[in-house]
């Protein structure tokens, strides 16, 4: 495709959701993107929405999520809805010709995203889920590293977490544990992204089973609170996580690959939004009489100019652009890892449902 | 106890082992113990191996076992024997009165266990099995912080590590994968820590189930090479582990708290021999627009003034003084902690071998 002058790309945001707050100031910050209208079910919320979340004052505020689909310069929309209403939000907005950023968890079940995913394909539509830190330059750098053959070679085990505390209120109030908009609970929310980890240091090679390990906790409506499981591959790796509402935060990717190991504590958000760090060992050995290491692990930090959901947006407008403005195709890499993100989350809910048995993984 | 003045204790040491040369510079590093005697089956060997570990002169060469239980003179032994000899020598040991170190996997299943803490206990001996890091400084400082319900509270989970690689030549020929010798492979060597760990993180509390998590792999002679497992208990905590001799080198344990969590990447053997670090997070929580953690995690580095296996065999000496000088009793801890990490293995060992079914353990 020969290099052109593109415009960026406009956005137009369904809901006011608190995540939306974190996403529109990315499309802002990317300089590929421009936030060009949200859309409420009230009028009023979405203008204060806009007001108090520092809203360019271009952007178009709309009391419906039809009227910014029917916007016909929305070039790509952002759904952070409640789980229950991706399938009738981002189905619609594919046939309105919209690109869609879709926020995790992307659907109840993969039958849901089939259908979100048909209606992408169908209309020539980029897809991507909102899984940030899979765009921070760290995630790439540490791909680097578990793809080398000599420094990490092949996976035996990985091991990832993410957790956070909540509050009363907020296991009793929250969309998170409310079983008509995100029944998954925190296997959608935060087990989403465990999963996504655990195909990414596998180099997405989906795994064979899944296998819940514990009676997980529940809200009174239902709703998974905490939940560990584990994954298992033919040629034995394995891989196993825990995802919770109860307890401390926490962002683990523990990796052993036969020749180098892989640490990052806080691979979901940053420590700090400006840089991040992961910690590598490769060949090391005891020293004599098994003193100690040698050599010792090390450490890499990587910078990143703009937060990682910026880098998302700019991923994403980049890919929108292309087909728009050039020759491009889409990209189907986001809906493969999404849907085989989404496979494995059900055959882990299916094992919980059906008394911890392993559930075979078909993608 | 009146303070008082008490001489040294005396160890004996059973064969030539590899590890006997980190534990008998352990013995001579310590300041409450001395290196009285060494036997082997071959006197030249012994002799061998004394000049070449800087063995102090006046340690005495015995060309058996037996001679080394005969002296009179000899308080304690440490018994580095393959764990198919454990039983035999152990109980002999304890029969002709000698204190006992004894060097881990302790016995090949609980009932060898059970028949050396009995010839331990009617004869009024201090037992302890060599685990070195549970002496490191840094281990109770880490203690301290798992068991303070403000800064950690209840232990969610915990996932530990230990794996180091091996040569071709290893699998086929080290006594750690024998089967006449050491038939527990990987689990007794590398396993034996992480359910340590795992019962330290659980303050001891057994679990009430184990089970394996894939086919393990073995060697030619049908020894366990690599082998990942979880063990959960009633009030739905959950562990899991992973230990290899086919795995880069690893010793983590992450343990998740409903407000802290703790991380530590070289519990068996630190990075350095004369300080280790640990991290820790305590209720944080995400920055305004998730952009990061507050509090961010801190590093606690912990210095130790003797090596850790040095710390192990002060700590036995003067439990074994305090008997030997004093009017101190045998301390049962460590007898109830090895035997709690016996059950465990053996508890694995069952499910690997009933095909991956849960086994209750009992202790």
């Amino acid at each position: 495709m020969a290099h052109e002058e593109t415009k960026p790309i406009r956005f137009g945001i369904l809901g006011c959701a608190e995540i939306a707050r974190k996403v529109s100031r990315a499309i802002t910050l990317s300089p590929n993107s421009t936030l060009y209208a949200i859309g409420s079910r009230s009028l009023e919320k979405a203008t204060k929405y806009a007001a108090s979340n520092n809203f360019p004052s271009h952007t178009k505020i709309y009391g419906s999520y039809d009227a910014v689909l029917d916007d016909p310069d929305v070039d790509a929309v952002y759904v952070p809805l409640p789980t229950s209403l991706h399938l009738h939000w981002a189905v619609l907005a594919a046939q309105k010709k919209k690109h869609l950023l879709l926020e995790k968890p992307v659907a109840l079940n993969v039958g849901e995203l089939d259908k979100i995913l048909e209606a992408c394909e169908s209309n020539g539509l980029q897809y991507m889920d909102a899984t940030m830190w899979m765009h921070h330059p760290r995630t790439e750098k540490m791909f680097q590293f578990i793809s080398d053959p000599n420094l990490f070679g092949s996976l035996q085990s990985v091991h990832a977490t993410f957790s956070y505390p909540t509050s009363p209120y907020f296991l009793a109030n929250d969309i998170r544990v409310k079983p008509d908009l995100d029944s998954l609970g925190t296997l959608g929310d935060t087990g989403w992204y465990c999963i996504r980890a655990i195909l990414w240091a596998a180099n997405y090679e989906l795994p064979k089973t899944a296998k819940a390990l514990h009676k997980p906790k529940y809200n009174e409506a239902g709703v998974l609170l905490s939940c560990e499981a584990s994954l298992t591959w033919e040629d034995n790796k394995v891989a196993t996580f825990f995802c919770s509402f109860l307890a401390d935060m926490s962002m683990d990717i523990t990796a052993i690959g036969a020749k180098g190991s892989l640490r990052v504590h806080d691979y979901v958000i940053p420590n700090e939004e400006n840089e991040a760090l992961f910690r590598t060992s490769s060949n090391s050995y005891f020293l004599e009489l098994s003193a100690g290491w040698n050599p010792k692990p090390s450490e890499v930090v990587v910078k990143n100019d703009i937060p990682q959901e910026a880098l998302m947006v700019k991923e994403f407008a980049h890919l929108v652009g292309g087909i728009k403005y050039g020759n491009s195709k889409v990209e189907n890499k986001w809906a493969i890892i999404s849907r085989k993100t989404q496979v494995v989350i059900d055959a882990v809910k299916a094992s919980i449902d059906n008394g911890l048995q392993p559930v075979p993984i078909e993608y």
